[in-house]
């Protein structure tokens, strides 16, 4: 058995564990929300210290205004709300798509897509293609067919994973958003809509996650 | 004020009416499940004897056979479980479509295409045409942009009314079906799907409810 | 296959349709929420040029400032929230009945009416009518009698359609509002009470949908 | 302290309670479900022996021929599903109204018409006049006025006492029933819409709970 | 017919009906929430004309403010966050009691208690007295005998309705609050908690909604 | 690292771990629903082997039959739907109490004390002691005050572990039952009670979990 | 525009496309229920012609019956509960891993297995290592860091994909399962830890979609 | 009967139970949240001069000033959002471990630690070691071992205790916290993957409520 002392870090109020990229393949994200600033600078601290790349997500204005103050190395995503270091500069991977529904999707599939760039990956975005005007998705089509895996974001009906999921040849990930009112309920109409995709190639992350997603297209796109 | 006497015609168990055809334009549908053939029997004959189209809904074998052994002018739909007469037959009205996702939904869809058929109304019908197989539907645009209303059934995710929403220039009734498993929730994903389409000509009504829309669409392409 | 190019207008963060109200006889809305000013305004001056009815909803009084701010054709309608755009000045269409239950079910009801005013239709409003004092309903029943379509705006147990749909020769779009507290669960409970309604001929948009009513009431209304 | 063996014969499975008519004017009734008819009779025993009122509920056919044999004072309702016993043969109290909006609502309405008349009420019957059809409520105005209580039954989405508040001038116990389907939620919606009624004088008990209605009537009404 | 111009008032924005409390016996509320102050003025005094109570509910200090500025008859009650007026102060009626669970609820059995003393009746308040210290309760057990009706509020498990149903001879009112956190689900856990209470005395009201079961009690104890 | 291949025992189908007693204090059960008979048999015979007590869950009346054809040593306990084998003879342990609150509830309860007898623990049992007639609880007072551990049953309004917890000085394990109709949603608002409990001292297992029930107490109250 | 004619066969009721798996890598599956076996066997047929794998799901015993006597291609795989016929003989693809947490997800287990064989991907099963009995994983953990993905069954507290996706360099397809009682939700429990997961690598798909996660899986492990 | 004035204190707004500590070896808690200062203060009064511990929860900022300006013994703990006097001072009992899954979870971890510390308990903290780096916890498994009891807090999808309830030799109480997003329902969803945890050694507690199991694990650890 390997030492546990090798695997993480302890801070006291956090275990970090350094070299879950090198273990894993992507690094575990810092989730803003719900930490202190004083906790998340020294989690920051460690990460970037063990050379993989470093994503914070969901970061406020102020959190992110501290940790580039803080981190030389730090670059902020202002409409993704990440702040990332230590990028992997030299791209790699098959190609990439994220796509989605309508404007106001744009912050989840930007977390996606920096996501997989921070991971070293290449990617092509379509966005504000949903499905009440079908033509503007199926103007693009040759790209659906050309992609290793597409991340797709929507909110309300979520149905454009089904029609992406349709079309493609590759894994959907579907990435439920929270724009709405009413029955949209944050995001669970649009994720059940997913769950129950009649393309059979299509899995779901939780509401809003673009990080997971942008994690897993990463995994598969890997060559 | 009307006298209500001559509104209703009391049967104990149930007050009838059956001048709401001549009222309303459609009549009350006799609702089967949750009565007993002793009652379905004097409701379907008060209404038959008011001369306007009778149906009875959800209409079981048994029920189906009691009542077709009763009534010679009765007729047994069995796809789309209804016992109806006095059918209106001469058809009038502008065209209306009648659109299902899958196989599955045949039931719910004939519900509607023959409650529209009673009534007086010529139906279009497109089956199976659902959003994992776009190509599909799209090689019936002109269809979908000749209907002066769509009716469109679907189970799972619930995506077709939206798809079909964003292509027709008419209203689409929205049918949620209990077709899928799991989170399909025996149709509540799908309704949820139709209630927040991007399609803004979208309305819905209850799952598996055939014959409502098929009044409604009978309403508006009554010229 | 026509050429997509012909269909939308990329904005880069968006894909406007301008010519949507020529293809499906209503325009796409710019549902604010959710999207920055610096969106709203290019969107709103692409679909402006278009020369058809323009209409962004849930405008706030910030957006709704700079709307009039750069648009000289656009106005304001503080109580249905919407900034419109070359509203359809010469009326047509059979008669269409805006109903609401309560003095807070104002917003969405006028959301409904001015969406029916803005592509060109003629709107009878009766407000303040629900199920609670059946006598102010029943005082108009020949208003509900001649209706081509109804609006009926409701929220807490959302009763009243289906009293409207009782008495109504015509089909009635019933727009659940959030209005209510406790157990009215922000507008389910009402759309759940629409969805069950014992009138056949009610069909449901989402909640506090205003405009989705008026779209399809005025589809209808068409002649 | 008074001793608790007066309060309560020990059944070993059972702890019950002949004297709560006299302690708090209803009996406790013998919910069939869950229990074994090795355990209902010797139940229906201690109670009969009471000397004070008998509701067995939810009876299926087969318990109620068990109890019909073992108890010459027995009385079954099939369509209320009760076995009765010691009815309160004087009839006093002021007068209860109890309604049903539609055919399917008669055993939750007859439970409680069936309870009130085994605890000694007078019971008017107003069934069948859902709001669909609102002239045959209206129809009713005079007999609402006058009663004392009403206990108002009703499926789908539960608009009835909703109406019935408003013209009654004195307390109603809404039940809502399990009839309906898709969205009826097997009487939740119904149940819902009654606990959001715009009418004040409205309160409601469990679904299908014909009984509790009964009961808590019989205590209004109580002179 | 009675014309319905004597019904009510058309004030445009609302039908105000100041003879409710004559033909039923309480008055409508004037619910606050979700109306301008322009417009709950108007309403009240509309009702103060009629000479009838008039109960303003969720007053919050701004629109108490200004209603008493404007009518000297007002009252405020600030526990209640009630605007009343026209209380009658002759006092009727047979016993009423009003019961809360915790100190939290104080707000919402208020509600009920000033709604119960402005149509006239008396009211013996208890108050704290929640399932975990049962003797606290226990202690007033003969109160509890002598009741002619009981609205008890509470949230969290809601259970102090079905205890004290067990002990009182009278219908009880049932409140659910929304005191918790977590799984009380803002008083849906009470509510649910009343309407399967093991006491078939309960019925229950929506969250929150004091002013309903003074109205319904006021009925109730009305000699 | 202990070798894995000491910790469990490979049946393909499954991993049984016939040593978990001696590891953790009690063994894993075999819950029967969803194994098929030929699943059941050798899982039984390895844990039989094992020598620590065995208990097979929900175990339907043929499968109690195969299990005491194949394993003289088994014994069946058909209330509690357990079918158990090498009971720890000697009982040792501080008081347990299993309470229920109505008779539908004894299987929940029986399984819960039919585990703790198996494991050792000696169990007072206090049978339909339901809060709508609390002076049967009150009666046994000294009982809930000498125990180490209650296990406290109850469907419907599940508000009898609140109680007893504020009478008991010690952990309440409180067992929701799927007893109940309408909104008891099958043990959900039992569960909600009990999660809510006013008493501190109050923790909850899932619905119908007597046998988590009696293991977390044959733990509490180990000496 | 290609015609659309030659994407798709009209069986009237259904229209199949035989060229799916051609197109995008998987065929579209025949999901029996809801489907007549007049209905499923023409679809079989349809498919089977075109030479691609062809899988019927949820076939039960009597429809898998009609369909091994209709084409002698056709393979049964009971636990799976599918046929399949045009198997891939060859198999090729990086490792992939089919895992399940409890014997009772044996099922869905073994049809994601199936699907992965059927589309010619070598699998390795890793059965009944649930984390109530973590060690029985962690024994595993070298399979875990060389798999290319995963495809991990569980229902309950739906755990394990959360562990394996902290072990596992891949990315790893959640499947729900309906194993469990009371508050499992029939799997909704299971679906909701995994959409939750802690791990980013894990994304999930319908509940018992063990076809699905086969299918994606699939796409995934293609070299 | 003993008096009941001997049981509680009456402050009119509240009665208080100083004696609770002794009856039932905890205190009952000042829940803070809709309370009033003007409340709290004399209800801490009350319980401080009974002598017992004084614990009251979610104390904000505010509050918290105004109860250490007012009572030298209190003590102030930010982080746990607690106020404690009368703390006990020496401590015994078995050993307990409060566990945390994230460093988000903390305040309700050390809710739960706090509450130990003042009721005489000796805690060890585990901070952090969720599931998805499960060598953390892996490294700690001796600790596991020798705990009398278990407080485990999980947010997300609540996963850890029922890994620690595999490794661990006593109860296990699970504290679900209302860390997460989206699906995670403000923790229902960690609650719901304890309910259903595949260890039988896991209750559960209300959401966030580390309070109560501080109160459980104190009589649990009790010698």
């Amino acid at each position: 058995m390997r030492k546990p002392a090798q695997r993480f870090k302890d801070l006291d109020f956090a275990k970090v564990e350094p070299r879950r990229y090198t273990r894993q393949g992507f690094p575990e994200a810092i989730y803003c929300p719900g930490k202190t600033i004083d906790q998340i600078v020294p989690i920051f601290e460690s990460l970037l210290k063990g050379g993989a790349p470093v994503i914070a997500t969901r970061a406020t204005a102020d959190v992110s205004e501290v940790l580039l103050d803080h981190f030389k190395e730090a670059t902020h995503h202002p409409i993704a709300r990440l702040v990332t270091a230590n990028s992997i500069a030299k791209k790699s991977g098959r190609p990439v798509l994220v796509i989605c529904a309508g404007t106001a999707d744009l912050p989840v599939a930007e977390e996606a897509a920096v996501t997989l760039e921070t991971l070293g990956r290449r990617v092509t975005r379509l966005f504000d293609v949903g499905v009440s005007g079908i033509h503007r998705l199926m103007a693009h089509e040759p790209l659906l067919r050309r992609a290793a895996v597409a991340v797709v974001c929507a909110g309300m009906e979520g149905a454009l994973p089904s029609v992406v999921g349709g079309l493609a040849a590759c894994p959907v990930i579907a990435v439920p958003t929270s724009v709405g009112y009413g029955t949209s309920f944050q995001g669970v109409t649009a994720l059940l809509g997913m769950l129950n995709s009649c393309a059979a190639n299509v899995s779901a992350v939780n509401i809003d996650n673009g990080f997971g997603a942008g994690v897993i297209a990463s995994l598969i796109s890997k060559e």
